[in-house]
């Protein structure tokens, strides 16, 4: 198989890492329907450990089944499907070599809110090297008390991931008590995300689509006097892209639960205007029937491929 | 000796596990008078550490004696018995190849209550290996503003489990100060519990029988809007072994300390009827006389072996 | 030198411990004035660090000197020597072999008390090995909300201990801002610390003379409902060691700062008739003349090998 | 390549260190335009972690790709570029040799202040050793709650460090709830922040110029009553070199964002007369186009090097 | 050399180390103007990290520079000098063999300071090691909240550096909110701080001159009851001495800042007097001229080794 010159592209932006890395970086963007286009669809599912199994396995039970989302992912062409351990465990055998899996290193419940929130280590580098995955994945909150041991578990488990040749995957989600609800998803604050986690060390950055909302006073001047354009979506991607490394760090976005598919899809051509890499699509795939799911996700594939617009 | 259909069955769930974790997972479900039907009776007594040893053993005295428990356990055709590490070290050589065990490697005790409940660590994973055991125990409490720790601790320890070829057992008790009292049994908190324990790798999962109690809000829309039926206690049960990868995860059931046996048997029959794994019975077993014990034993294999009903 | 039938029989109770420990726990047993009996008298002196040397050692100036507790301990045909670090550095090469040693692994002052005390490591099981003890001592509170923690510590350490081939004593003394003054030597509560340390897996255990309060609700049912005895001293100690394994662990039992000599060989008395294993005494030994002391050492000794009532 | 006789000299400073951690010094005081004079110039990219990338590179867009950085410092003429992990990942392949890098180890971000502020863990000893780094990089926050913690981190990093042949570069910034605003610069803590600095181990320290601000009155009286000359900005200076070592270790200083180029150059004089080592220059250096930035740089090295005055 | 018979005395008190400590001990008692007395004079410089480089140095501005002090200890015939890691590695080289030398392994500074002070672990053993000195040293504060785990530190490093062969030095210093400002140095404190080094196991103790206040009534009953002498220095010293195992440990004091030098040679001549080991003396020592200073530590040498009273 040759490969496609976008992937080696976007490889050439890693000479950090070794071989075995680039390895795995490529299967996940050669594989699938996205497969050498340089962009990226992502089936998450957490949603069980993070929101509990009824509320996210409810509106479609056959999602109960760990087979039912590697089947999903598989059928739709994403590039990878992502889970925590205990999912990737009941499917990993069954499905060895079929779809590139990153194994979630840690997770969160909502039995016991935070202001301050925190994640559970629920994985390891090891176990992603036994369940065969081409990458871990790891959420951190930037905006949280909890914040710097975050950063410090992600750096040691990147430094080991690796050294093993796996691809790293960040979580950039900002929360915690000293920002507002809506500075969560603000332009600076998502931009914000992107530098960290870019500064980690991530070779794939997910964040949230931002808003045109502005957190910081400090930030708002400097987008105020420099002009930094955010009006559309499209800007906003484009600028997020920017903060993680003007274009050299791999940023998808997630959309959250959107309400009216042509809505999520307008968001999902404005990632692709504004260059972003693609999107991770949970929710919006398994909490509708499999028929339902596959249509939306070809219809993603499609504009990311450059033929649903 | 031939492995049951079901056993086999069980096995391929575990698609992860190394052949050294199935012959552990195979000796637990082939032993004792319920071996090779898929359903589990296990002998867990942890409560002289929980209660104290006058509340747990002055009931029925002989039980003082650890020695006591691993001969109640196969007398009475359990599939395994579950003790903390000072009750196992006891008898382990005495009974050594008699009787699965499983090692409790932490426990908490009552001198000094918390609203959010920890335990401590007791045993390790080596200690098992050399106490012979099949499998280790882990309690976490979900709810609990200690819980993320507990899933740090289980998350190590199974992965040395699994390597060394053990079998894991997670017990998932929801508490703390974010839960009320009818929370920690309400049907959407117990398969919340549930999901939890398969997402950090459970083998096996222990929880308690739900009430028909639905905690939390967001969870009660979806019980609504998409009719998953809780009415009866088998439908619950039903309702948790879905939550815990749609079956494909063993999933056992306690009862607590039941004022009526017939009302403890009608339980065990719903546990049944709603595809329950089987149960674990404590200070229903070892808190009346051994002749009373087995009496009860034999009447819940009985039921779980389908000649009970 | 053949060994008691009285040892051979205890020793069968410990089946989980390899010929090290055996071998250690059999040193202890057979050492000294009680030896062969399956009664012990064990020295502690821990008390220069927990309230200090003044308060410790003025009333009998030689016992600032650290080899007076070697010379004494000898002399009075002990079973064991316990003392911290420093203590038993100062004498180990003089008295190698001499008498069996017990390093305490953990220590507690007295000039910052607290509501939940703690205490430090102050040695390890490396410590212990190369000082030539037979065995590791260490406190655990308990009650206290450091507990937990405590468990974790001594966890640990008794795996590597017996690992090491060395004999595990555990000091359970209930403490904490959840007791009440009365109930840190309540009989449920003494109760509940043997049993706590026995499933901890201590060799012996060493807890306070209880008193006949009971001081939890729960517990005082079962006290109440099946008629356990606790109206004597002796009839408290037999409970106590029920409540360690039934009498399969060695439980001894520590007097405090008695006013008379003929209360404390009382207390003796009631240890031997309620079959506790002995006893550990410090400050009624070392806080004397030496002569006096071993005039009381050897009366209670009289009393354990049954010639002194 | 001949060493130059004032590297000589400083490196014989640093007698305890080996020949490779000598090797790594003297490639920073020999690189650059400043090479061989004694003196350094550095850029420091950490501000898109410290403040956010729009803030920190918005007024320079080109700044946000991080090769931007290593080609300025080299146009430039900087004895190393220094920045967190991601940035060197993202260019230490394509200008391997070319220049040297110093790796920061800690950061923070402002996405959730403190009055007693900490910095994460991002990179490790291994992390400079596979990127050719010549030295790590280190804040500490001396009048921090967490000092005392951050001391401890980078002394362990130091001795990992030092053995495996890297320098250290510690910068020590006052801050903490401790401490009044005015403090943070006040000459004598600036004087106690080079002073921790050196007794940690660091062979570079980076301090800010200090104001004549005394913020400690117990240093106020010391100040006053030997006449340490701290009129000037020179003076100033002079008296921190003292502070580390009288001399005896190399200390930079940082001018933060001055307003006006002839006043910052004016503090690069005074750091020069003072007998200062050099300057670390981040925002003024990268937040102005290229062109000004190697205008600026320019004089800057002009100064350092004789001719700049 | 012939080693003096008061050294083999000495060394006889410490069985449980290795030749190497011996050595090491031996060194320390051999070296300088006091060498085979069984007396110590040290040059202790950490007031740099603990007061700060202007109050510690500013009255002697050569002082700033570490070399001054590995001279000054040479040239005044001290048995050793201590420092931390920046000062000792500053001058290691250029000194190797002329004179002992004593890590200090951690440090404090008064940038924030606490009611319950700690300090920073600054240096570790295999520094110790590299560095050539025969001790380490370590400060602990017992009566603060942080002793416990200071004294965790501690002995980790002691049974390391002991492994190693290098003696161990503990300045045991009260202080903690629990204390008031006289308890600090309370003759009763003293004596317990002396006890709990001695228990930590270190080889030297380093304590404050007590006075003749008690702090804890438990405490001051005994005193009053058994009679103790305190009345004067030198029966405190005798006392204190006493305190850290009758005399077989080398205690040594330390000053602090007296005002006039005849009060402090007094105080030298009670430590002598009482049977003290020596002094330790820093900034009475470094803080005046040179000269002056090798005035008075000719003075103290010589009541140290009989000729000065």
């Amino acid at each position: 198989m040759d490969r496609s010159p976008r992937v080696s592209d976007i490889l050439s932006w890693y000479g950090a890492d070794n071989p075995g890395t680039l390895t795995n970086l490529a299967r996940l963007l050669e594989h699938g329907r996205l497969g050498g286009t340089g962009r990226l669809l992502i089936l998450p599912v957490d949603q069980g450990f993070e929101h509990g199994p009824a509320r996210s396995f409810g509106p479609n039970p056959p999602a109960y089944d760990p087979l039912y989302h590697f089947e999903l992912a598989l059928a739709a062409g994403c590039n990878a499907y992502a889970a925590p351990l205990g999912f990737l465990e009941a499917g990993a055998r069954a499905y060895a070599g079929r779809i590139p899996l990153i194994l979630k290193l840690n997770d969160h419940d909502l039995l016991a809110d935070e202001d301050d929130p925190d994640q559970a280590l629920t994985g390891s580098v090891a176990d992603a090297l036994r369940l065969g995955a081409c990458a871990v994945g790891f959420t951190i909150y930037p905006g949280s008390a909890h914040r710097n041991a975050m950063y410090g578990q992600i750096r040691a488990i990147a430094e080991e991931a690796k050294r093993a040749g796996l691809a790293v995957v960040i979580w950039s989600y900002a929360r915690g008590s000293a920002l507002s609800k809506a500075g969560e998803t603000g332009i600076d604050v998502i931009g914000y995300c992107a530098q960290i986690a870019a500064q980690l060390g991530a070779h794939i950055i997910k964040v949230k689509l931002p808003t045109d909302h502005i957190e910081q006073d400090a930030a708002r001047k400097v987008y105020e006097t420099t002009g930094i354009p955010i009006g559309s979506a499209a800007e906003r991607v484009r600028h997020v892209v920017q903060c993680a490394f003007d274009g050299r760090r791999i940023v998808i976005f997630s959309g959250g639960a959107a309400a009216e598919d042509e809505t999520f899809l307008d968001e999902i051509r404005a990632i692709r205007a504004g260059g972003g890499f693609g999107s991770i699509v949970g929710r919006n795939a398994f909490q509708r029937s499999r028929e339902d799911a596959l249509r939306l996700l070809g219809r993603i594939t499609d504009i990311y491929s450059g033929g649903g617009d």
